[in-house]
């Protein structure tokens, strides 16, 4: 089929043309149907050109979709490729794993792939969760600095009942704490909480607000409040995050065998050191969120694959690395993720493709929020390890020669057979 | 089919077990094949018990995947929710858009489709891009201080020639400077580029190993470096972006009509202004790498859509927010994206559904990556607006009761009919 | 006297000597005396001909020195001018005050002067100690990222027991609580405390010292711990104090007239608004300690008048500003020092200049360390209303010209007539 | 005489009196004499009761003060210890140096002299200042984005213009280079500077008015600026500084003799490299301007005795620590000063006790200020193998308890015999 988009787009604006481009159409009782999918397909490719042919190949009924999305109109496929098998030992994931990852960045799978063999030769990655808190934030306003510390007096002696407000909007949040932070007349809260299976920003959204709407009623003269005051900080990477956990905090880490860093990936130990000398300094002058070399990459395949809600990139890209080389030349290696937010119950974790993807890492359901993290944070580790000695035994730049479209090297398909001497 | 892995999953490591787990099957010769995609998720079927049947449903021919993906094996189906149109005034993007989101978080599509209608009531969102600039960032390690000082300068003194080896190694990569930060005798560079059509990462990580290459060749005495010293900083947020750019540093900004926003919104200007005041600080506060609402949904959406790399959300999520509250009342309100990593050429661009997606914006191939930062920028712009006033119009949760999937509250499916109070 | 110094400085090293060069006389028995100090200034005046006379002239005796200083040789002689009277409505701070600022800075005292004369016309400036929360912040380090959390879990099952430990060190430091943050196999602590008078970083030192012990010799297999792992943060700005706090935090908050800042600083307040906008961003956009015009100067001349230590600058200059323009056009203008470390007792206050401004504040000795922390506060509000009035009246450049040492400017002497203009 | 101030201090302002409190006295022809500053000690013990007596002791004539402060009323005398000899072998600074640090915190000297001791007996300390910046900078404030970077391309353009009116109003200022950092419609400057033996905070904000000024003249239309948009950041630390300077950067460096730390700090070199990694992380980890342990505490008592402006510690305090365990076992060790502002001439560098300290360095006037910083950067380091290797000995609370005023501690007055135990 043509896709004659790209040359014929022709916009319906023109700079003395007030005409409001027609509106993308809907129905208001069956909207989540084919039929409908179908229709805005068409009326997109009558207004703009493009086809949106595969977009519309997808495999279910868009009657699960309601929650999920808007306009429905198709689905984006992602490419999935599996790395694997990684073994961890953590408290919620034990075992083999095979992780799905979605990704179009040619060299991803097989680097993370690469790592995982080497975590495995070593015994496996140690994974733990080490909090786990998500919050929403409001912000009270007040006429002067005195009234809002006293409204922060106020709310300390009243933390149970403000819990008992918060906690009547839901069944598995659970209010943890409410930390204050105060500026002028400003009291700015950080409402923690639990959040069962799920990521929980709607959920604690909700308890926050029948939270605030219980101190708004009940405090002597009332209380003007927003529901956020931007230090949740949702969507964000930010310093409180890092520091006070946002979704999971979460370590991996390892014992690298000197002698099999050698051999798979043709670095030493000693260089990796050295190097994590040089790369620490660089995180901290750049001012930089992760002193990680890419754990963004691992966290996204992931996120996408099992129905994360892939914005959360923004926060849960934060990782701190720590090693110390051992006496005998070994390794150890650890990654702390402080801001994972992930769940394995609501968002799109239960449609078709992400449901399957959380099952082919046993996550699907209910107490499973714990055992993803880890296999996340197992994934990052791997790929710390696999791109750390790229870049160390020169080969990082070959390797996306090889398999990523790097096209202005104006070479060629990526020959299959070059992959095996990177795994 | 029953897909009993969640509960079946049986991890093949027992702790006393040292068995290596099977590795996942490839083709040396014809990997990228429909028949060992199967084969693959066969193999995981049996492993994990996952039926990754949906997984398996992808309109395409995995020929086209080398480069993007190893070990394919199905694809994740993302909802597409179409908003708009938006309408855009930029220098690259003029006319009306119908912006595709790929994403699960119920209400989005909703948020974004309500804020495009108030920037097109207002005569649409004006998007510039103010500075483009990619980067890898080697460091060369002396023995002292004194010596990384005098390379410096001998760069400075050889930026021709340094530009021309790497420049040899592309064909749209152009490096426009060099960035020195030293540490002790650490000597950081900030290698810049303009990346033509393609986010750039791979090209300038290429065009700088050669640039450090003819360093190494050239310097007398030769120099010890490492590809990256960790201030790129790729796949991660940082100051050094914020400050200096990573990808595009593109703007949208509009006057909002007071009229339109409590019409549409039901919040007045001066009530959003004082909250920008609050807000602000709480992102201050708090060590945002943002001040916004929640860029990073309309931008990840969109990424995952039109074939970009999610994981470069790490970075791009960096926004500041400057608003003025006008003498009639209106509201200027701008949005800038430090760190925007688009392209419309490589990486996961010439996929099926994400070419389509960028034939939808007329954005596909030469010369039109500009163009998706102008329309990335005025969709945030667009979210922002949104999500702001629901806010403080006291809708925001509420809006998640009924197009997001807050289980908790034991509700039923949203009822679509709802959804226009909120359009 | 000829003090030759400068120019005749001969450095006793040459590269190729190795002679040490002679050490500073020290009497073991008796060095705080008149005679050691003077045996040390004619010791250096020998080794790099520095007459030292005015060095030499102090006006008290050495034997109250232990404590504060060794190898004492004399003093800076650091100009005091006093600004005011400030009004202070504060909880300790109430009256009016003549603020004593230790400076070499023209225009300094000028400029506090005429922000103090604003404020006092318009009633006064409120201060308000929101917070009070000295540090110190060992690291225990463990094997894996289970112990650590584990480790943790007991603290907290064994605050009263740690709490009592700290506690018997000390007759005023009290522990409020512990602040816990994992890093892979790392817990860090915060271990906070009220401190009375003091500033408290010895207090915090030697208390957190015996906590660690306890814990060392109490919990099961032992642990290993430094007393600092940096994140206390002392003599350093960082986020966690902002976030935190360090030392007081403090609010100074007034209402400015329109009228009166028309009048006395010729500009008004919608112009100071809209210039807050522009100001505040360019903090967000440096990744800036404070987004304040200048807090640091006052508080560095109050530190130095009065005896706190002036290098907790580094922490005491963290500033948040907040703003408000009311409806009658008067504005509201808040700042909130985070960090300020100061204290009546300990330290530098007991020093005979040092004291004696401690007095003309009313603030030398017990219960006095908030009243301190609200003068300072104040103080700075009255510095921000003036410089940034400067800024925007274009005064600013004009008033270092005739008030400070621009020497460039090849200009005479200030002109004192031209001081009472800017007051 | 009797100081009964504290407990008289009575406030002139009740809440129910307006009357103004007095103002402080001043003669506009005379005001920089003996009988005014007595004048004003008299006023001031009459208003509070303090009775300023050590205040008013003071060694020079108020007469040099004109520049340098106003209302002068006395001196705080501060104490000066003396630590050296410290060998320097940098590019400026050569020779055995005796720093005076003036201070009130116990130990401090005693510490930063046993870290000199010890970087002289290894051969002395290495400093290089490789980056010189001082700044101001302006914002340009616009309608629209595409006015700023059009803005921005035509100083571009004009840059010879615009520095020959910069440097039109100094002898001594150089403009390097104008960065730009836009934000919407906002243009933000740093406008940077080599400023000569001269700090230059003044020099470049009259410069950068005149540039301000020639800009708004000469651009069609004309340009709104105002002469701060805050991200200089002047009397503030922010991350800007860190990476592209403010002042001087310098770095001190040294080879740490394994043999000589063992026997003058009793800690070995391979438990400060351990030690490194997790107080690196601690400052990572809490957003720390610094990764040093107290730089800010020598750089501030050097400040204060030679007459720079403490307040510029909020600045100076930023500090990169960089270091490498050797093969042999010693220790390389840097630190980095990323904003060091010092200058030697202007200021309060020409007061008398100043002067003299700047002479006992032989760093008074011209040509100076790079030798003045090196000296600094020595003396930061020697403090940094101090006070790290206190920790580590477990010495760290004891020598406060020694030599500091822990008066909680109920211990008696210092024994001078104990300080040679730390020498």
């Amino acid at each position: 089929m043509l896709t004659s988009a790209n040359a014929a787009h022709l916009p319906r604006h023109k700079d003395d043309d007030n005409t409001p481009a027609p509106r993308v159409p809907r129905d208001r009782e069956h909207d989540y149907t084919p039929a409908m999918a179908e229709r805005r397909r068409d009326f997109l490719r009558e207004q703009t050109g493009a086809s949106l042919e595969h977009v519309g190949r997808f495999s279910f009924d868009p009657s699960v979709l309601p929650g999920n999305v808007e306009n429905f109109t198709g689905v984006a496929q992602v490419p999935i490729g599996v790395a694997g098998p990684l073994r961890v030992t953590g408290e919620h994931a034990r075992g083999d794993f095979y992780v799905p990852l979605a990704t179009a960045e040619g060299s991803l799978v097989a680097s993370y792939n690469r790592g995982m063999r080497v975590l495995s030769e070593c015994g496996g990655v140690k994974t733990t969760v080490v909090e786990d808190s998500m919050q929403r934030a409001p912000v009270f306003i007040f006429d002067d600095a005195l009234e809002a510390r006293e409204f922060g007096e106020w709310i300390e002696q009243h933390e149970d009942e403000i819990r008992a407000a918060a906690e009547a909007t839901t069944r598995s949040g659970k209010l943890t704490y409410i930390g204050q932070y105060q500026v002028g007349p400003l009291l700015y809260l950080r409402v923690n909480y639990t959040t069962g299976d799920a990521a929980g920003q709607n959920m604690t959204a909700k308890a926050t607000q029948a939270a605030c709407e219980w101190m708004k009623a009940n405090y002597p003269g009332g209380a003007d409040y927003r529901l956020t005051g931007a230090i949740d900080t949702d969507k964000k990477h930010s310093h409180i995050n890092m520091l006070l956990t946002r979704g999971k905090r979460v370590v991996a880490e390892a014992v690298i065998k000197n002698e099999v860093l050698q051999r798979v990936l043709a670095v030493d130990t000693q260089s990796v050191y050295d190097y994590r000398q040089v790369h620490m300094l660089g995180a901290f002058l750049a001012g930089s969120a992760s002193n990680s070399a890419h754990a963004a990459n691992g966290i996204t395949a992931i996120f996408i694959a099992t129905g994360q809600d892939a914005a959360n990139i923004a926060e849960s890209q934060a990782a701190i690395t720590y090693s110390r080389l051992l006496e005998n030349g070994d390794y150890y290696w650890s990654i702390t993720l402080t801001s994972l937010i992930v769940g394995t119950y609501g968002g799109g974790t239960a449609l078709p493709t992400q449901r399957e993807c959380l099952e082919l890492l046993g996550c699907y359901g209910k107490g499973k929020a714990h055992k993803l993290a880890e296999i996340c944070a197992g994934t990052v580790l791997a790929g710390e390890i696999s791109l750390t000695s790229a870049v160390l035994a020169g080969t990082w730049v070959n390797s996306h020669e090889r398999f990523g479209r790097n096209r202005d090297a104006d070479q060629g398909v990526v020959n299959g057979h070059n992959l095996q001497a990177v795994r």
